[in-house]
C-alpha cells in the first residue's frame, strides 16, 4: 500500500516506533498486510502527553470558529484520502465497501456536527448572575460560569468501527470540540486505516496553524502503551470502546492514579429485545425477519446487536421462532473483523449451546475461515434466571431467546439484567398496559429505549444516548454518540467579580459571541 | 432538650438504633448533650436502602410541581422548628447565633431555589429530534431525550455546616430535586440538630403523601455504617463534604463495588490568594484587614478559607504583612466545632510553625479550651516548592504566605499546587498583564476564580462552582453549591419512536409542561 510508513505521529513529527511491531491482517484471506507498525516506547508516550499538555491552553483559547474550522478540515482531509482509505479498511477488517463508505460518511458527519456544536456555543453553558450591590443582608457579587476542557484526552480506537469510533471517531471529535488535545492509541486490528486517518488529522493541525500537540497517534502491541497513556499525569480523561475486560483494566489504572480521572468506557451489552404478546399476535413473521436482519448485520459486530430476546410463551412466539429460524437458515456467513474475534465468537456460540437447558432454535449457513455463522438459542426464563453466565455478551451474530411462562416473568428477567446500552420493545395497541409497567424498570437498566425496531443503527443526533448503566459503560451519566458526548470532556469554572476586560468573550457583558446564556437562571 | 428521641429515621418509622451510641457535645463548655444516639445496625442500612429503592420510581414519576412543593415543604418545616433548632445547633457546634440563623436562611433558600429549578424543567435537558421518514439513504427515527435521576443517593453531613451541608443541605436538596431518594448518614458532631431537621423532612414526606422511603436518616459511630451505605447495591451516588481521608475512603468503597458509582466528595483546599504587586502598592493595609477578617471568619472553618497567600517581595508585601500581623493580633480566639477539630488545628499550626524555613508572621489572641488561635506563617517560594507537605490543609484560622522573589515564581508556585476549590486575585490596573498570564493556569487548578475578595461566602446561585480538580473534590466536572449541582444526580435516557401516549410529559410533542427544549439542536 503506497503512502503508508508504519510510523507513529508525535505532534508534528513522524517517527518509527522502537517496540514490538504489529501488522494489519486481512481476515478474509489470512494475509499479513504491510507495512509493519513498530510500537511506541514509554518515552514516546511521555512526549506525546507532554506536547498535548503544552497545546492545551493555546488550543482551548482559540476562537470557537477556528476550533470548528479545524474539525471540518479533518473531515475534508479524510474525504481527501479517497478510495485508498476504503480499500485499506476493507483489507484490514473484512467489512464490505458499502458499510465502510457509510461509516466514512458517518465519521465526517460527526466531525461536522461537532463543528456546528462548537459554533453554536451552547456547550459552554455560559451563565451570568449579575451583581446585586444593594442586596440585604449582604451584596451579591457578579458570578459568571462557563465550561472549559478537562485537559488532554486519551482515546482508544474500537475494532468494530475502524473509522467512526477510531482515530478521528466520536471520542476524538467530541474531545477536540471540547478544546482538549487528543492522544490516540490505535486499535491493533486496523493500523493502516489508522495511519491514513492520523495523517489527515495531523495535516489539519498544520493547515489550521494549531499547536502540534493537539493530536498524536500511537501504535503498540499488548496493553503496556495503553496503560502508560492512561497513567500519564497530563492525561485528564479517557475515551474507550471495546471489551469489558479492556475497559475495566483502564478504569483500574485511572482510579489508581494519584489524581484519578474519568474513564468513558463503552464495554458490553446484550441489548434485550422484548417481544410483547400483542405485537407477536399481529406480526410475528415480520418481526422475525427484521430481527434476523438486525442480528446478522455487519456479522453482528455492533455494540447494540440484539443479543437477548424476551417473550411470553404462546402461538405468537412459536410463529416468531419459526420465522426467525427460517430467515436465519438462509443467512450467509460473514467474515469477522479479526481471527481472534471469529475464534471468540465460535467459542461463545459453543458455550451457549452447551449451557444447561439451552436449545438451538436457528442457525445460519455454515461458515469457514474467519467467518461467523449466525445462531439463535432458546431457554426458559427460569433457567435464564438461574444462570447469570447466560448474560455474557457473545460478540457476533448470536442471540438467546428467553421464554417466559407468563407476563410477570418479563419483569423478573429484566430485573435480573445488568446495565445495557439499549432495550427494544415490539408492541401493538393491546400491549400498552404491559409496556407502561415495564418502562420504569427499563429506564433504570438502559440508555436508550427503542420501539418496534432494533438498537443497531445509532443516529448521530442531539437526542441520542449511546450509553447506559454499568457494565454497559463505566459512566452512565454520559453518551459516546450524539452531541451530548461533548459534555464528557468539560468542567465548569466560575468567575467572581472578574474585570470586564479579562472575561472570556463568552462571558463578556455584551455577549459578543451571541451564544445562548442563562442570565439569573432564565 | 425536649422533643429529641435519639432515634433513627427509616422511611416513615422512628426506631432506636442498636449500635454504639454517640452524643452531641458542647465544644464551648465540654458538656455532653442528651439524648444518646444509638447507632444504626447493618440491617437498618439495608432497610433504609430497600425503602429508598422502592420509593425511587413513584417519586421520580411525580409531576414536577409536586416535587417542587415537597422541597418547599421541607423548607417551611425547617423554619417551623423555630428557635429550638438554632439553640440546639449553637450548643452542638459552638457557632454563634447570627451565623446559624444565616445558615438556616441559606438552607431554606437553597431548597426553594431547587424547587424553582425543578419547576422550570431546564434540568431535564429535554431534546427532540423529529423523525425524517424521507431522509436518504435511510430514514431517521424520532429521538427524544431527557434526564432521569440516578437512583437512591447516600448523603454524608458535614461538620462545618450543620444545616446548609447536612441533613437537608445542598446535597440532599439537589438529589431530591433530581428525583432521587436520599439516605443521610448524620455527622456525629451534631446529632440533635440532625434529628430536628430529619423530623422536618420526614414530616414533609408524609404531608406531601410521598412514598416513605424518599428519606431516611441514620446515626452511627465510626465508619462502618457509612461504608455499608456506600456499598449497598441500591445506592447509586454519594454526596460527601469533609476530610480528604474520609472522602477517599468512601471513593474506594464506591469504586470497589461490583457496580461502581459516582462519589461527589468535596474534600480539602487551601484556596490560594494571589496578592499582585499593583494591588499591594495601592491598598496593602486594606487587603490585609480584609484577609484577616476572611481567614478568621467562623474560626476559619470553611472549605474556602484562604489558607495560602502568594505574593512578590517588595514594599507592598511588607506593608501587607505588617497590616495583617496588626489585625490578627486583635483577632479573638473562637470556639471550634469539636474538640477533635480544635486539637487537629493546634497540631497543624504547630507542624507549620516547626517546618523548615517557615517563620511566624502573625498570631491572634491566645486561646483556651476548644478555641482556635489565628496564625499567619511565612515562607520563601523556594522553600515552599521544596516541601509538598506545606500544601496540607490546616482546617481553621491559619494561613501560609509564600514570598516570591520575582513575578515568574508566582507561576512556579501555582503550577506546583494541587487542585483547589478557589483562587483569589487581588489586582490593580497595572497587574492586568500578569493576571492574563496566570489565568490559564488558574483555570486548570481551581473551580472558582475571585477578584479582589476572598473565597469565603459561597453564593447559592446559577453561576456558582463549588468544586474543582482533585483533590479539592473527587469529581471536577461538578459543583456542590448552586443550581448546577443537580446535574450530579442525573443521567440521560433516549426514547426512539416511542408512541406519543407513552412519552413522559416533558417529551410529548405538544410540550404540555412548556419547558425549554432543544428541537433538532436549536
Amino acid at each position: 500500500m503506497t503512502g503508508l510508513s508504519g510510523e507513529l505521529f508525535i505532534g508534528a513529527d513522524r517517527i518509527s516506533g522502537s517496540g514490538q511491531a504489529i501488522h494489519g491482517w486481512n481476515p478474509a484471506t489470512g494475509e499479513r498486510l504491510d507495512p509493519a507498525y513498530p510500537g511506541a516506547s514509554l518515552a514516546d508516550v511521555e512526549r506525546a502527553c507532554g506536547l498535548a499538555d503544552e497545546a492545551f491552553d493555546p488550543f482551548r483559547a482559540l476562537p470557537l470558529g477556528a476550533r470548528a474550522d479545524f474539525l471540518e478540515r479533518i473531515a475534508a482531509n479524510i474525504l481527501g484520502i479517497g478510495d485508498a482509505l476504503i480499500e485499506r479498511a476493507m483489507a484490514e477488517t473484512g467489512l464490505p465497501r458499502g458499510r465502510l463508505e457509510g461509516e466514512r460518511g458517518r465519521t465526517v458527519t460527526q466531525l461536522r456536527l461537532f463543528a456546528e456544536v462548537v459554533r453554536a456555543g451552547r456547550f459552554l453553558e455560559a451563565r451570568v448572575d449579575p451583581a446585586q450591590p444593594d442586596r440585604q443582608p449582604a451584596p451579591r457579587p457578579d458570578l459568571r460560569l462557563r465550561m472549559i476542557g478537562l485537559g488532554p484526552v486519551a482515546v482508544f480506537g474500537a475494532s468494530n468501527f475502524p473509522l467512526a469510533f477510531s482515530v478521528a471517531g466520536g471520542d476524538t471529535a467530541s474531545a477536540l470540540a471540547a478544546g482538549c488535545p487528543v492522544v490516540v492509541k490505535a486499535h491493533s486490528a486496523h493500523p493502516g486505516t489508522s495511519e491514513l486517518v492520523g495523517k489527515a488529522v495531523q495535516q489539519a493541525v498544520a493547515e489550521c496553524g494549531l499547536p502540534a500537540g493537539v493530536f498524536s497517534l500511537l501504535f503498540g502491541n499488548g496493553t503496556d502503551i495503553g496503560r502508560a497513556l492512561v497513567a500519564d499525569p497530563r492525561i485528564k480523561a479517557v475515551g474507550f470502546t471495546g471489551s469489558r475486560s479492556g475497559g475495566l483494566a483502564l478504569l483500574e489504572v485511572a482510579q489508581g492514579r494519584p489524581e484519578p480521572i474519568p474513564v468513558y468506557a463503552e464495554m458490553s451489552s446484550i441489548n434485550p429485545v422484548l417481544l410483547l404478546p400483542g405485537a407477536l399476535a399481529e406480526r410475528a413473521p415480520e418481526i422475525a425477519r427484521a430481527f434476523v436482519a438486525s442480528v446478522t448485520l455487519g456479522a453482528g459486530q455492533f455494540c447494540t446487536n440484539p443479543g437477548l430476546l424476551v417473550a411470553v410463551e404462546g402461538e405468537g412466539l412459536d410463529a416468531f421462532v419459526e420465522g426467525a429460524a427460517l430467515a436465519m437458515a438462509s443467512a450467509e456467513p460473514q467474515v469477522m473483523l479479526t481471527a481472534g474475534i471469529a475464534r471468540a465468537y465460535g467459542e461463545g456460540v459453543d458455550r451457549l449451546g452447551a449451557a444447561g437447558e439451552v436449545t438451538l432454535a436457528g442457525r445460519g449457513r455454515a461458515a469457514s475461515g474467519n467467518q461467523g455463522q449466525a445462531a439463535l438459542f432458546s431457554v426458559s426464563a427460569k433457567a435464564f434466571l438461574a444462570n447469570p453466565a447466560l448474560q455474557e455478551e457473545v460478540f457476533g451474530a448470536a442471540a438467546l431467546l428467553v421464554r417466559c411462562g407468563e407476563a410477570a416473568e418479563l419483569h423478573s428477567v429484566l430485573r435480573a439484567l445488568q446495565g445495557q446500552l439499549t432495550a427494544a420493545l415490539h408492541v401493538a395497541d393491546g400491549d400498552a398496559g404491559l409496556v407502561q409497567g415495564l418502562l420504569p424498570l427499563l429506564e433504570r437498566k438502559v440508555g436508550r429505549i427503542i420501539f418496534n425496531n432494533f438498537g443497531t443503527g445509532v443516529e448521530v443526533a442531539h437526542a441520542m444516548v449511546h450509553g447506559g448503566p454499568f457494565p454497559a459503560t463505566s459512566d452512565s451519566r454520559t453518551t459516546s454518540v450524539g452531541t451530548l458526548a461533548i459534555d464528557r470532556f468539560l468542567r465548569p469554572v466560575s468567575y467572581q467579580d472578574m474585570p470586564e476586560a479579562l472575561l472570556p468573550d463568552e462571558l463578556k457583558s455584551a455577549n459578543p459571541l451571541a451564544i445562548p446564556r442563562l442570565v439569573d437562571g432564565a
